[in-house]
């Protein structure tokens, strides 16, 4: 028996499956998250790629509702374009001022809740996980269309592309934030870049008076005949599918947490660079798109001269690059490429954004706790999992269709940005109002004494301001609060005009879209919201059933020890070994007796091997275990006292996921049907089959009785079939 | 605390779901299996309802298959007819000596393993399991045939209607088998009232002039021009799907066990009977059909006049029917409901056998041992789910389509009965070959000491032969051997001609459904019975693996015990509290330090509760909980010697599925990764939350310390949330 060797001196690996290490990489420790910080220039791409990217689809969502009303509706489209950017400048600047005063990362979510309130907070928070499931899906959808248009072979694969991208997309996640950013900078920087050569060459040919001419500028396009509350109704309806460029903007809010220090200023820096890139370019592209003469429609058989049977409908992207550069040329192709590499990418905004906020809400207790266990790669692996199996599900529902999946999507952000934004009007308003105390506080004090006294005040007084405000704040001073109080007028008149447009946007949007599908997020939002508050009062009823009071105390008395036998085999004798090992009060061997033989053929077993516990046979004519056990539990406490009763059950340790099936069935009912008899517990006595070893590295050698523990294993042997990765931790 | 009771005296209940409970209804003793024991008029419609309803699709596929060739191809169809009548007689003869061989209900299975070896036994079980599947498959798809026969309209839910089905039957079976037998008795004896009515009408009519003429006896039928090769081919194919008829006649021989005493002359007698009135039906029906010009085609598209794309071809059941008493009249519609329920309760038959067969299976080591469980209404409720969802999908992917379906069917049937009749004519040469020796000893023996001490001679002697043969063999005697041997010669010359049948017409099913889609049966044969012998290989190393030897002995030392603890709540204090009774050499707590706050807090706590065992706080770098566990256990055993460990986990008992979501993931990991660590066990201290009393009937209150077990439940209030059906037990 000399030969098998103790081998726990090495640690069990948290996730031992090695497929999952090569898929994922190796653990981080907690001090490497600082390592996983963002500088800015990772920054840009990694949390600008969503508000970037959806100019590849905004413009020519925003043309395509005006198609619908005919080419002449056309001459809209310019001051449409400019009150969508409008809009974009003013979110931007009001979201500066909420990363300055929140800069914690819960975003939204978080200014929400801490200024209007529970029921705002679970309702941003559901409007934002809705959000990132549609990122996920319609920039997925979007990145396809482009590769169509680029490659129109793809076209009957578009839903399976899809899909595959999003598996893919899960994967490099769960890599870790890191190594995605490497990956993802370049083709955003080649996005930005060629798409501005694109504008820049094409406005400068518009400019030469020899404008480029898009493949579609030929079709005439069905018109509608309107009545003028349609007519109305078709620009509001442009303006909001326009509205959809500002998708994407709250990601840096709630990621400030990732960039370098300092991080407020890099992420605002970010943020107003994001917002002018994007205005830039959307911008650009509108104008481009209609010097060029693109023709884009819902149902491109609206296209007159157009085969809509047989070839797909070119993104607008791909007809303005084919008209500056020429259908084919290797400029297209580029732009073509970064366009659906950046929509992609934008894809993984949301995989950042989205486990990061069920963390927040796990740990505030609206999510189960399972959302706030980081993976090995610092990531919160579950989410990411959640996150990408809703967008594959939505994909496949919707069919991978970006028009359809657009109608969704802007809803949610403009219920997250509203929300938002009044929250951000409410701090203000109660930061001037703590001000206030404060500057009363000072003006009857005299010395500097009083000054002092202020950090010390309780909680409702001025105090609460130092903690309410951001970081740079804490000198308090006639000067600084002076300072401080300009700075929160000026948020609040930002924030304002953010919450009146961004209510207002919310209103045209849900107005426009609300028929054409956008009722679906206005069923899922509230779903999501009544789920987290369950949730939530659910974690809080089980937390105050499990709280300890004053009336808890020990006194526990009795000890037995039952052994489940069916077989005289090893496992069962090791757990004899430790029920003997623990010296309990009284240690009895059960066998549930369904079998006559078997049962007569145990009990010569136990004989001839002398057993050092007696063994009691228990008839069972219900063919049932935990029932006959519990009985004799009963009777054995009326005769012998009360006492608490350990069960001991050898459990197997498998090599093999289908190993599963062969064993612990039976064990593990027994198990669950004890737990429920009252002062029992159940010892699970581990039995490494030979098959664990695939896996584990070691098997349940050393049988009972033998040398174990207590000092490393010297034998070179032991170490044989472990992998390097496993040992250097 | 003093209005909380212990309520232990209650035992648990093994399948503890109310809902399953009502679905199933109450569980049965060992003892009250006799009550299930069914007798013949019971038996016949169980066990026969799957051969007689293959009458209602087999002549219409024979049909069918001629017409292919053109209306010409009639003429044969009564020699084809009477060939398959005669195959059916021959089985039913040949199965009658297997139930007197080996009454036991292993069927074909036991037969062949026992007297051909394991592999063909595998086949054999393999070829059964593939055939219940599709019994089930098949006779609901044209019991859906036959329903849609007579209500059109329900054409467009073919697939629907037999998934359907097959649900209502699972849960019908999972109720047990006697009401099973009381609910199908009646619509099999109305089936064959019904149809041997209206044969008898129908060749009452013919012989009178005045013959019935069905719907389609005015189309013609779109013939190929065949070469005469293929023209044998086309009659070969016909008797193929004609030999559909013999599916299920082995359904009495595995079901043996379930009949009243005297077993094997009841199941014989309900054998003969069974093939009597198939072959009535059979011969009636064919004949029926070809008076009255049935004309059925594998695509109704080749009926000219026939408005294919419109209607669905009826059954040839519905048109003799209608021929016979007039569409749309009470007798067609008695009929046709007759025909629909006896098909839907052939697939029964399939229930009762498949998890028959697994848990013969599952005993024999061939199956995971799971299927071997009954169930609380004493069937093989795992089997049947298991055959629920094959034939589920099965039906799913076929879409239903009788006609493909029946491809696959008749393989599988004629796989087993080909087997278990080698292995009958095995039996019986060796049972001859027994008993010769028996009289070679009598002949040398001359008293009757002599014939005494056979009964004592050694395995390989005549006494083999006691075990060999059924019960009513036993005394021997010169006459008895002689009457044994006439039996034997008998039954040798009777399973010749049955396995001489069965091979041929196996070759002859084999080569003309192969290419029509009987390949897949021949893909999974294989593949099944792979798995079956991987699965007893497995058993039979696990066996070996944990089988205690002489070197197993007792002899573990030390014995420490770790409560992990994350926050000081009712449930690790109960943790604590067991552990404490348990008095283990040293209690320790562990706590795994992730966050500085939390460990601070609980720290306090700790001194504040006077908790009485010391609390370790463990730094986690990886904010990992099993590794630092398993570090400290190694440096403990490093300081203090070797010792078994025994980790304390609270187990959360909810009483909501949704509730599992929101617990013990985290701990359920930590128990699995500990478990592999050397000398570690994990009690489980379970936790009952408030929740779980809505399916439990209890919750933890009694905290730690309080007065437990010992006595009954003397307060009232205890037996409140339990249900009356739980007490009676």
């Amino acid at each position: 028996m000399s030969p098998a060797v103790t081998t726990d001196s090495r640690e069990p690996r948290d996730e031992p499956p090695i497929a999952k290490r090569l898929i994922i990489g190796d653990p981080l420790t907690s001090h490497k998250l600082d390592d996983q910080l963002l500088p800015k220039k990772m920054a840009l791409p990694i949390f600008a790629s969503d508000a970037l990217s959806s100019v590849a689809y905004a413009p020519q969502e925003l043309l395509m509702i005006l198609l619908t009303g005919g080419l002449a509706f056309l001459v809209f489209a310019p001051w449409i374009a400019l009150a969508v950017v409008v809009v974009l400048a003013v979110v931007v600047i009001s979201y500066r001022q909420l990363i300055k005063a929140y800069p914690s990362g819960g975003g939204d979510y978080e200014v929400a809740s801490k200024n209007l309130g529970e029921i705002p907070g679970v309702i941003v928070a559901s409007a934002l996980l809705v959000d990132y499931v549609l990122t996920v899906a319609v920039s997925v959808a979007s990145g396809v269309d482009n590769i169509i248009s680029a490659v129109p072979v793809l076209n009957g694969g578009r839903v399976e592309l899809a899909v595959g991208f999003v598996i893919v997309i899960v994967i490099v996640n769960l890599r870790g934030v890191r190594e995605a950013s490497l990956v993802f900078a370049l083709p955003t920087y080649i996005f930005i870049g060629s798409v501005a050569v694109m504008i820049i060459v094409g406005l400068a040919r518009v400019a030469l008076g020899e404008p480029p001419v898009a493949s579609s500028a030929e079709y005439a396009v069905k018109g509608e005949s309107l009545t003028q509350a349609a007519f109305i109704l078709l620009l509001l309806r442009a303006f909001s599918s326009g509205c959809s460029a500002l998708t994407g903007v709250e990601a840096v809010a709630n990621g400030v947490p990732a960039f370098r220090k300092p991080k407020v200023r890099n992420a605002q820096a970010t943020l107003v660079l994001m917002g002018s890139i994007a205005v830039c370019l959307f911008a650009g592209l509108t104008a481009l798109a209609l010097f060029s003469g693109v023709h884009y429609a819902e149902d491109p058989c609206n296209l007159i001269g157009f085969d809509c049977q047989n070839v797909p409908q070119p993104s607008l992207m791909a007809q303005v690059a084919g008209a500056t550069f020429g259908i084919g040329s290797i400029p297209f192709y580029i732009i073509q490429a970064a366009t659906a590499c950046v929509l992609l990418l934008a894809a993984n905004t949301a995989f950042n954004g989205f486990p990061l906020l069920g963390s927040v809400l796990a740990r505030d207790g609206y999510a189960p706790k399972a959302l706030n266990t980081r993976g090995d790669r610092l990531v919160f692996s579950n989410g990411m999992i959640i996150l990408g199996i809703a967008a594959i599900g939505i994909l496949i529902v919707f069919q991978a269709s970006l028009t359809n999946l657009i109608q969704l999507y802007i809803i949610g952000v403009f219920v997250s940005f509203s929300l938002g934004q009044i929250g951000m009007v409410r701090h203000w308003r109660r930061l001037l109002r703590d001000l206030k105390k404060v500057e009363e506080v000072a003006a009857s004090a005299v010395d500097t004494a009083a000054w002092t006294s202020l950090s010390t005040l309780p909680q409702d007084g001025p105090s609460a301001v130092a903690s309410r405000t951001a970081p740079g704040f804490t000198p308090i001073s006639a000067q600084n609060i002076k300072r401080d109080r300009q700075g929160a007028k000026v948020g609040l008149v930002i924030n304002s005009i953010g919450a009146t447009l961004t209510v207002f946007v919310l209103v045209i949007v849900t107005i426009t879209k609300f028929t054409h599908g956008a009722y679906l997020v206005f069923i899922m939002i509230p779903i999501l919201a009544t789920l987290m508050v369950g949730v939530n009062r659910y974690y809080r009823d089980v937390d105050h059933e499990i709280r300890v009071d004053d009336e808890t105390h020990f006194g526990s008395e009795g000890d037995v020890a039952l052994i489940l036998v069916s077989k005289l085999q090893k496992p069962v004798i090791k757990a004899i070994d430790y029920a003997l090992a623990a010296t309990h009060d009284k240690t009895l061997a059960i066998h549930i007796a369904v079998n006559t033989e078997e049962s007569e053929a145990l009990q010569r077993q136990w004989q001839k091997h002398a057993i050092p516990i007696p063994l009691v046979i228990i008839e069972s004519p219900y063919r049932t275990f935990a029932s006959p056990v519990a009985q004799f539990i009963k009777e054995y406490r009326a005769t012998h006292g009360s006492s608490i009763v350990t069960v001991y059950l050898p459990q197997y340790i498998v090599g093999h996921w289908w190993e599963s099936i062969l064993h612990n069935r039976r064990s593990r009912r027994i198990a669950n049907q004890l737990m429920l008899v009252h002062g029992v517990s159940i010892n699970l006595v581990p039995w490494l089959l030979d098959s664990s070893e695939l896996i584990y590295g070691r098997r349940s050698r050393p049988l009972p009785g033998q040398e174990r523990g207590g000092l490393p294993a010297e034998d070179p042997d032991a170490t044989v079939p472990v992998k390097a990765d496993s040992i250097k931790r």
